[in-house]
């Protein structure tokens, strides 16, 4: 069957029209993300893939805010939290792992695979962990040598105040390790003043980018602690100690890096130093308020307990009884062309997610969400106020 | 610093024209693959992304020539190669490692990770291992359980006979693992035929897509050995085992798929079976051919020590005594705009090689190979035929 | 001042967001669009291109329903339709020129050039040509030979009702030209069944390409009034006659392609006959339909004296004493990152347009315009219920 | 036969393998330049497009050192060049118009169309024309007020030296228009020190974009006299007046501009500038005389009859009796990947082109072309030294 043709274009003659991706991630991309990877793949050792390299290094150093060179590693970003776990913690460290959501939950399992002990203070996953009772916690046990939190549960669309918790551990003398995954980029996310020592990113979220590298903040007290760890991965794909300074002139990658992730990488980097943190922040709270507003004039409840814990770059919402989360989703999909997140983990079925991180926190996002959740809820016969709720949402955008 | 501007261009004004990626890969990619990766970031969950992620298992089981559904591991090839060892082999495993070259050699790292021993049959590395001391070895041997091999050394530019070894091992009861990263998609890799359980693709060489994902064939048992491996990862960028059967309706990825990666996928094996397998490896065999000719004409002894094991889709070369590889590959890139590989591992400075795999597989590519070596050559000093090599690519090339 | 940088990326640094497109065209382009002409511009006689722009005629006969091969011009649709005045008319042709707003209105400048008399049947611009009367002036002046007619007025969003003024022209003998740029795919355009001899078409409006090309209907009849025309020109870009059958094997191009644009031409008009013309025309009068409903409910009046003569594709507003039409469009792109667009000739100030044509004739665009529109009037001081008028378009756009 | 698919990517399957364009243009693009064009299509209203098109004039009036504003064309160089004829020459106009090639003399059609007289001084196709003639000619006839002359006739690769002729006509007192198309940007082109009044030039050459726009170099002398001339084409494709300052701020544009060409142009320009016009008019010349070299090993002669006279971006060769042009280009392309030219007018079938301008202009091109080209020649039974003409182009490469 040589030669036979494989049709390209068959998806498109199934749906038209533009596809809005108002996720929790992947969070689409700006026209030059995408150009950007439709820069043919270059040979990783050419010179100027090897110079592209280091300008991103830079970058990502800049946008961390740290004179360090941050690491790339070249997976999705749980790759990133698989490997900091596996990196860091060694079979003499006591971890105290901050759980207030799925993914802080799953990092504990990691944990145990290392960790002497792992003690976990754990509140319910609408809530937020609180700064007193980890550092009462910690006066407890001495013997913690790192703590672990996550900045936005993604899956609840909640924040923990990392700023407040930082110097507990930092006093304390143990390590700060964060997944500030789908938080950084959108909020503000001050690694130093709030003393981590190693923090994990991902590109697909509030930066915009495809999914496919882990961007890692490491403090020299990290590569220390790391170093001294004889278990820590080598010549492994979760080792992180391998890619320390590949970047360097006259050094080697480990293995092949994902030489199309890079190009992105850099585009979304240049994009956000240009426009400027605070200015990205500023649109991500703009978006997320206006969110919140609307889906409250729908007649959704937040998932969040209080409205000082929601996130700025997603929003979880109860899905109240009787309605079909995924058929709601799906009807929204098609119906709208507005792509919207379920839940995850233990949240399936219970939550839905309107991301408006990155590429998707503009004005006219909040629009497009509720207006097309409104639909769809209408559709399946529930009586609800659509045009209420574009009013609220344009109230929360005119307040700045 | 708010909204400081990055340039973007730098690069552009410090060199012109066209460059030549005639490596061991990344091997560049075509324009159809290139533009595929300008698409925008799809959210995975995205109807428009799941059905692409079925076509595209689809196809990759299609070019693998199975009737079982492949995997995709979201990582670079060297991610797939671990996650076998970590997957297939438990402590209850006695390993055959084939080791012709620096591939092979470093599987056995990984091997013995995990194993509960691991027996090495090593040639030199230039040389293949022989299917008769295969079978020699097994039959002294009979509590091995895994063969593990690699198709094509791309270090050293050459060839194992696994179709000959492949039945050897069947025959032995034990599971056959192999590596055909280099040489999937640029030589026959009748997997079926060689009755090979497990083997291991990436796509950024002789099919000429991005570096980032592991494509892996998996028999039934390959499977059964990975489930009964109670060792096996789980929750981890190493699982095989989270990922089968995840392009299924209503599965969900054990973790974000790289959106981007699996576009160019889709496109790569679209055009790889568009044109053809057996038009794709004559056209490889025809510039390995040409390639070998040329350069034995400027005065280069190939690596390989015989023809017969000469790869189809990369050739590498003895450096002779006062070369220095790196300056003269510099040069080459800098003076010709031609890219080509350097040695690997402990072939480093002795070897210089020229991919002729995907992209890089048509018929004038071993005529600027070959002019740009011998330009830089005689630019530092050595009296080189130039013309005479490029007769030499002409005269192959005009056999076919 | 050799070397020195010009900056990329000023320009996505000052704002942020997708920009939604819905004017009156250009109308933007999808993805597919946009890659489509990402490819590298290619050697006009090379073959790929000369088999694409034979496929690319192909497809356009196919898209106007036609078995005559049609004729590209590579320029804006306003050279379609002057060369089709300088080529069809002659100095013994009588013209009727059908006025019914900006376009008919210019027509005429053209047609006075070259014919030896131009009578225009002029009505209002917000209403339409009525057939009747065509054929009551056709009755008095049997010297007429051309008979020219807008199909959509573009800067009154009207329609006329050339199905059934073609056969009255036919039946008298006349040539009937027709500019159809702003209609074609978006609406039917049954050029054989109107008895149409001559039309011309841009990519730029329904089928969402780039702006850059005139694609013209042609009939044999028409082709033996330019033939007999002496002074039809030649040599010229305004030359239709030196376009001829250009796409045929072994002849030449009279001047070079745009290469680019017939990349563009052939993505579009893939995806418009892959879609399927009548679910194309569909969506645009559901866009339509929807875009008036809310634009009403905010408090503007249609342009259009009635319902009936509404074109699919654009709608005009009449702007309200007091309000600056200029300085709303500005707000609404500057708020809302909603681009429309304003009046032309004689209706500058007048009406504004928001096009629904093409990539902008998707569900959620006219809860977009309306909500952008609504937006910027209550930033100017203005009292509109923006909610009510969101309710509006999804009450029609939820009776499909 | 709605939703019917049409296939792409059939020619995909076809061929496979880069095509090297070495023509007389268009000359390919960089990737820069495709990627710039996948941008999606703005409305030609949208604030972006708007300062992108004042940035471009902006980068073309750096290009031609000018202070004036140059004017944008949208249609390929050959509108340019007509609506040059139609704007500048009016009945009052007595025209020297210089002939040493096609376009030379085809230029003179379209000044008969306008001029009270054309006056022509013609040299053979492969001769330059001399200043001191045109001196002597100007003298004995005082009356004419504009001289046209061709900077590179293509379709002979010969140059005629503009910069000894302007001063001669600047002196005389009358206008000098040039065609400036296939020489500008691969070549010095001083218009102020030739002291040319008008120039016309076309991205699609030396500059590397997509055929479609004309780019205009007007002198204020030049301006009046259009101005002067009632007959100067206005509300037409042909009118340049139209244009003038159509990139001011709250000007219109006469009609649509080509959107996707200026996202090209603004590509190609900035790149120009960036590398600096020396630097690529030194990789233009030394293309030329490695290609010129190459050629003349393969045993063919140079079409010019002088090498003084040949031009640094496209060289072309007599081709010898018994040797079937189109043939022998057909298949340089189908073996080798190398699109070359043909001749052009009563050339064809007399020359063959190769092309060395704009991406093309780099080193290993004249390999391409010269061992293509041998390649060709000896299929069809021509003895040809392939080796001795690589090394005559490396000589001439390793010179610089």
């Amino acid at each position: 069957m040589e030669g036979e043709e494989r049709m390209q274009g068959s998806r498109d003659a199934e749906e038209f029209g533009p596809v809005f991706t108002l996720t929790a991630g992947p969070s689409g991309s700006t026209q030059t993300t995408s150009l950007a990877m439709g820069q043919a793949v270059a040979y990783d050792y050419d010179p100027s893939f090897l110079a592209l390299y280091r300008d991103v290094v830079g970058y990502l150093g800049e946008a961390f805010g740290s004179a360090e060179p941050p690491v790339i590693l070249h997976g999705e970003a749980v790759l990133g939290l698989e490997a900091a776990a596996a990196s860091l913690i060694s079979d003499t460290d006591v971890v105290l792992n901050l759980v207030s959501g799925v993914y802080g939950k799953g990092f504990g399992f990691w944990a145990r695979r290392y960790a002497a002990e792992v003690v976990e203070l754990e509140v319910p996953f609408d809530s937020a962990v609180d700064a007193e009772e980890v550092g009462a916690l910690l006066a407890q046990r001495p013997d913690i040598t790192i703590v672990a939190g996550v900045h936005c549960e993604t899956p609840s669309g909640t924040i923990n105040d990392l700023g407040a918790i930082g110097p507990i551990v930092h006093n304390h003398g143990a390590l700060f390790l964060v997944d500030a995954v789908s938080s950084f980029g959108g909020m503000p996310t001050d690694f130093l003043a709030w003393q981590v020592d190693m923090a994990v990113v991902g590109p697909q979220k509030c930066l915009g980018g495809p999914p496919g590298l882990s961007l890692v903040y490491v403090t020299e007290a990290a590569w220390d602690h790391m170093a001294a760890n004889t278990a820590a991965p080598r010549s492994s794909i979760l080792s992180i100690l391998d890619w320390r300074d590949a970047h360097l002139v006259d050094r080697r990658f480990p293995f092949t890096p994902s030489v199309s992730e890079i190009y992105a990488l850099e585009a979304i980097l240049r994009q956000y130093l240009n426009e400027g943190p605070s200015r990205v922040h500023a649109r991500h709270r703009q978006a997320a308020r206006a969110t919140r507003a609307g889906v409250q004039a729908l007649g959704f409840e937040l998932w969040a307990k209080t409205p000082a814990i929601c996130s700025d770059t997603v929003t979880a919402l109860k899905i109240p009884k009787g309605v079909d989360e995924a058929a709601l989703r799906e009807r929204v999909r098609r119906e709208s062309g507005v792509m919207l997140s379920g839940g995850q983990g233990e949240l399936i079925g219970k939550v839905l997610r309107i991301g408006h991180m990155g590429p998707a926190a503009y004005p006219m996002a909040p629009v497009l969400s509720v207006t097309g959740l409104g639909r769809a809820l209408r559709s399946f016969g529930h009586s609800v106020d659509i045009g209420g709720a574009v009013e609220a949402v344009i109230g929360e955008l005119d307040k700045e």
